[in-house]
């Protein structure tokens, strides 16, 4: 019966993939075809490299960086971060050139686009955080909160949904200077009404500043058009850019002439190689750049940033509906049964591209499926989250990692 | 005669070449042998690849990204900064286990690591600084002391020197918070007395942040015994890290307790996957680190640490002296007749690993200079800096490149 069972869900997982019209592009990733990863649900932590991206980073190895030496500088490296800003901001942010760069950690962009933010809304005492934001969201701001002698305004969100327009608008008030969200929520996976919080933000004349890292490049963003402020993101879950590849910042065009970030580096100076006297940021998106930002990390991304601009944001999203709809669904099947329940959006309006299951066993099952090659990641307190990545991702690997979770739960 | 001389010259550098003992490490940077390379004389901006490096980048993104995927971080990345920063001051700064973390870019630690020491000394109200220190030391500091209402004392040292233990003693007081010197002056090449100057500093009660970018791998350190405070460096220039690399930081011990650094990222925070209410400083150096660190970017830079820790810093430093000794010899010999000026301290004990000359018509011929492979830099108003990196580069180099600039000057 079991057997029975497993063996259809099986079938129409492998119908699902030949219908799929993205289907292909999982052969360009490397591992994909690893058959000690049965299923890979945690492109959400750390996606995979393309087979483009190792060619990619061998030849620069080699050629630009042995072979062109400092030379790259001139080049191309200098500029590297506003082109790739620009490519990004084409292909997956919904914005228009000059407003996008590439730099450091999410969080160092984090703390320099909060300060710069608070710096344009002098007098207003407040930013405005959900409780359920990503740790180093709330973290930033705990520290910018203490040296500005700010307070932080904390939204309690329902930790299985997040932040909605009603729960904004409670707390934004003609004190509030910044409101800080995720776009999609790191753990429930919550998908917050983009515009609309623009909007309500922009009326009570304070700034928003998005946390994209959960939704860049698999949920389509339009920031241009939503209004949003400014945003940072990182590059190396959707867009496979590699462990710790540098984050990107946005900073609408609006802002930038009166926008100064508080870390002055050479590399963000007005005319950099004259070396001169006293800091000048930057005419542009470049003032938000410190220093020397790192080459090898920014070049990965690049091969995703190509096959989105092909694929489209659309295509990627419906993917990305489908396969989070499809883990709903065997999750409803197999593991509700036994007592899991769903810490997610059920709406796929209201959801970004992954999902997070609960049950009081989970963090004692994760080491058990790890070993046995199924990769979600454990959230605390008992939170299983998949993470689903549309041109990485296969519904025979959805099915095989529900698959195993029922198993390590009946065994 | 002219021709007779340069063929002297070019077998005195074979000879001084063939009596090198470390000539043999050249052949184990990518581009040595490149024919269209004639003097790489720029290592101290960016270090050449060593072909170790090419062979564990290209394992690391197939091998551990690709097919260790998310696992690495549990079983390597999350623990490299601080594993690549305890080598790293083994091998060349002279500092014992736990003080050193691999992290952002030099300009954001420096900013991280100023901002917390200035914590550390409330109620003093001054930063000193010289005058011609690097632009990024100079405009964060400027940042900082705008921010939190410190006075910059500005100390006009000799641009063609650099500060002497007299110039900061005649600045420093019990109004200094933190004195931020570089050990090597990025343009004159002058060594600064570290062990004298933290000595000064610490009298008068103030710390000692030292920027190690163009000292660390070329110069000796010894961090610990000269009573240093605090210290950052690149990884870019004489460790082979790659443009961009990751730089590092050291907080002495002793501070540790009560240091923090003000971009609270989750990676940083004590017990971080907790992901915990309330940012609370991990124990130990870790709490230097804001988000997620560059894990491609840290690679290369271990193999340069590999040789560091087989030749030992002693042998690379007498190489070092040998080879500015040399330069200046040269540059006495060719074109002191045609004009040319030495900026660098004409004693070595006063000078680190790179020379810089001046001469009115050096911007004109920078560019003529690199199209025929020909690579020094050019820092403005009229300087050619020679950076000769002891593990990579040769005395035929220095002199090929010499003589091309000898050939520029009289066509």
């Amino acid at each position: 019966m079991m057997t029975t069972s497993t063996g259809v869900l099986t079938v129409r997982a492998e119908h699902l993939d030949a219908a799929d019209p993205l289907r292909s592009y999982r052969d360009l990733f490397i591992g994909a075809d690893d058959p000690a990863v049965v299923a890979y649900l945690d492109g959400n932590s750390l996606g995979r490299p393309t087979r483009a991206s190792a060619e990619r980073i061998n030849s620069f190895v080699t050629g630009a960086w042995g072979g062109r030496l400092i030379r790259g500088w001139d080049e191309e490296w200098f500029e590297l971060p506003i082109t790739i800003g620009d490519t990004l901001a084409r292909v997956a942010l919904g914005a228009a050139r000059g407003q996008t760069t590439i730099g450091d950690s999410t969080t160092v962009l984090l703390y320099k686009l909060a300060r710069g933010a608070l710096a344009l809304r002098p007098g207003r005492t407040e930013i405005v955080v959900d409780r359920d934001n990503f740790p180093t969201d709330r973290y930033v701001l705990e520290s910018i909160a203490g040296e500005l002698g700010l307070t932080l305004r904390w939204i309690e969100s329902d930790r299985r949904g997040g932040v909605s327009l009603d729960d904004l608008k409670s707390v934004v008030s003609e004190r509030t200077a910044l409101v800080v969200l995720s776009h999609v929520a790191y753990r429930s996976g919550y998908l917050v009404d983009a515009a609309g919080a623009a909007r309500v933000t922009r009326e009570a004349g304070a700034l928003l500043l998005l946390d994209l890292c959960h939704s860049v490049g698999s949920v389509p963003l339009e920031l241009d058009s939503w209004g949003v402020d400014l945003a940072v993101g990182c590059t190396y879950k959707y867009l496979n850019g590699g462990p710790g590849s540098p984050a990107f910042a946005y900073v609408r065009a609006e802002h930038q002439g009166k926008f100064v970030q508080p870390i002055w580096g050479w590399m963000g100076r007005n005319n950099p190689f004259a070396m001169a006297q006293g800091y000048e940021p930057a005419p542009g998106i470049r003032r938000v750049i410190s220093g020397t930002p790192s080459v090898l990390g920014m070049l990965a991304m690049q091969d995703t940033l190509a096959l989105i601009d092909e694929v489209g944001m659309a295509a990627i999203r419906a993917k990305s509906v489908a396969l989070t709809e499809y883990a709903l669904e065997l999750v409803r099947t197999l593991l509700f049964p036994l007592g899991v329940e769903i810490g997610s959006p059920q709406d796929s309006a209201e959801r970004g591209g992954h999902v997070i299951i609960d049950h009081p066993r989970f963090e004692a099952v994760i080491e058990t499926l790890w070993r046995k090659g199924v990769f979600p990641d454990f959230r605390a307190p008992h939170g299983l989250r998949l993470g689903l990545s549309p041109l990485s991702t296969s519904f025979s690997e959805v099915c095989a990692g529900v698959l195993a979770i029922r198993d390590e739960l009946t065994a």
